[in-house]
């Protein structure tokens, strides 16, 4: 048995609720070496690096204040030597720096490395889908698993009880992966399916810009129940139709049914729709009062996957998330959220499946 | 073809929000005859008599006032006169009226009779499980469908946007009640399982409890989630092991996962429990001060499972199931409720087949 050598990339809030699990978790279990090393961006905070604070309190005071994270995790400011001899990355960082991090990890890793994608984004256009596991897995030319379910950080760090769920392509990087992150407050289910655990986590915040809405013109219980379930529903039916292995089992685990309720009850981009029916006020206003300007994930996505069903012809297909996207982008009265939005079966066969995404026909 | 008559037994808060949907929708198609008629349980309200109020002023003042009744709803005050000639009976009064009915009417519906429930309640105990579908089946000697979904009855007579699910066995029944109940407002899908979709609604305060638990420890967003999914799956299992015929898509029907929602979100299953929790009351307590004395369906049922389950040895395959049946009738600590819940897969070759209610064999 080789032993599994973890680099976790990013320390941010989820980066460094994670890295608690891993750090206990490596010490475990035999087949990992117990150091763990954590890139992390490297900034000044009161005066102090925050790696120095991480490396000497324990605590990353910035992203994470009050938890105490296990000293086996070592905070190092350089990416590359972070993963040096890493054989396992784990990916949790803004999807705006992979790039860069790729960029410069490419050619420095061993053979058999591999990486879990804790990133949730997934890119949509008219030309096809680009999924970060996959973008990861072409830039460094390593097997790519992913992780996604209804796990706010805050209550992950707390060790409060939660699910979540890994989609693999090996068998043996799923149980490795497994071992990684289970414990006894976070349960880990494996399923054989990356692209259906990744899709779940994007797909998810335009079923909540419709739950907000729905909120917003208070239809009641009844009402957003079934938004939620046809948003459920079509996002099952548009992974399956366009990416390749996804499975029905995805959308009973916890990135699938867990994850989308809570966002659709909880979650920023309910509010932020709920408001946008209650107050009036444009997507963008809302953002910059409710949101410090943050971009809504929602609104984008459900912009992105019009463009890429219109430009296929399918948006009908598709009602819920097109009439998203019409009250979001082209004016349609909020109220026709729930017009005609009667989910329709379409066999699996008339359904073109269109792998676009650059990186898909390596994998 | 011939022309259906339609019989609503039952005329309370559902009953008279579903009369609304069915009078207008007999009169929309042409299999229909366009008189309805509909069970009353006679009483007196402010000296009239309540049929000759709703024959008169169209409303239920009683048991939905407020809400207007189509005019071709005749309330009928004797049930023997009301079901003549009827083909098609809507089956939508307390369980506990079932029997009497039943023997008033047996020998008297014409042989092409059919019938849909919509009445939630299964019974369950250590010789087996009885549907109210079965139990209606067996003693009137005909066949019946169920219909159950994320249907609060105000909100359904205010005509909000809602889903319903109808589980058929002879198709061409499931198509005429979709006739008979699908409306802009209140979306009917079809579904070839009877039991799945009555099993969801008897299930679902199971888990309701389980979700009030976890709001009174103040687990947060996760845990709910996490709840809600892992009930559903034990809904699904049970479900699937114990009764023939049940379908994975039952689930992502509005019987399944969107009524569970719904019920985990509002509902009194959830609501007292949670008081369990924050007051430190027992449940009859409770049921005196919150619900007039009313008993909790949820923890019945949690009750009756357990017994089912224990008497078969595998209540430690329903591990959710079973803690809240510790917590409510064992003093298992209530934050115990989420204690080794992990759902685990059990293979169906695995399972037996137990249909040991009286009426299934006939079925």
């Amino acid at each position: 048995m080789t032993t599994e050598k973890v680099c976790i990339i990013g320390s941010g809030n989820w980066g460094s609720a994670i890295a608690k699990i891993i750090g206990r978790n490596v010490s475990k279990h035999a087949e990992f070496s117990t150091e763990v090393n954590m890139w992390v961006y490297e900034e000044q905070v009161n005066g102090r690096r925050l790696t120095e604070i991480i490396n000497t309190d324990h605590i990353n005071v910035k992203y994470l204040p009050g938890i105490k994270l296990p000293e086996n995790v070592i905070a190092v400011p350089d990416v590359k030597a972070a993963a040096a001899n890493a054989t396992t990355l784990v990916f949790v960082l803004p999807h705006q720096f992979i790039g860069s991090i790729c960029k410069q990890l490419k050619g420095t890793l061993p053979p058999n490395c591999k990486a879990i994608s804790l990133i949730k984004g997934v890119s949509v256009n008219a030309d096809g889908i680009s999924m970060i596991s996959d973008l990861i897995s072409s830039e460094l030319d390593i097997e790519v698993s992913t992780l996604s379910g209804a796990n706010i950080s805050s209550e992950v760090a707390e060790e409060n009880f939660c699910e979540t769920t890994i989609g693999y392509r090996i068998p043996e990087h799923g149980h490795l992966f497994k071992k990684l992150f289970h414990t006894e407050y976070f349960h880990v289910n494996i399923v054989p399916d990356v692209h259906g655990v990744e899709m779940c986590g994007a797909l998810k915040n335009v079923v909540a810009i419709a739950a907000g809405i729905v909120d917003g013109l208070k239809l009641g219980n009844n009402s957003k129940a079934a938004i939620i379930r046809i948003g459920l529903m079509e996002m099952k039916k548009f992974s399956e139709s366009f990416l390749e292995g996804v499975a029905v089992e995805t959308f009973f685990e916890s990135c699938g049914v867990a994850d989308l309720t809570t966002t659709c009850y909880g979650g920023r981009n309910r509010k932020v729709a709920e408001a946008f029916v209650t107050t009036g006020k444009p997507f963008d206003v809302l953002e910059k009062e409710m949101l410090n300007g943050q971009k809504l994930q929602g609104t984008i996505t459900a912009k992105e996957v019009n463009e890429f069903l219109s430009a296929r012809g399918l948006a009908d297909d598709f009602p819920l998330f097109t009439r998203v996207y019409q009250v979001c982008y082209e004016n349609l009265p909020a109220k026709y959220i729930t017009h005609d939005i009667e989910f329709v079966k379409t066999p699996g066969a008339a359904r073109p499946v269109t792998n676009t995404a650059a990186y898909f026909p390596r994998l």
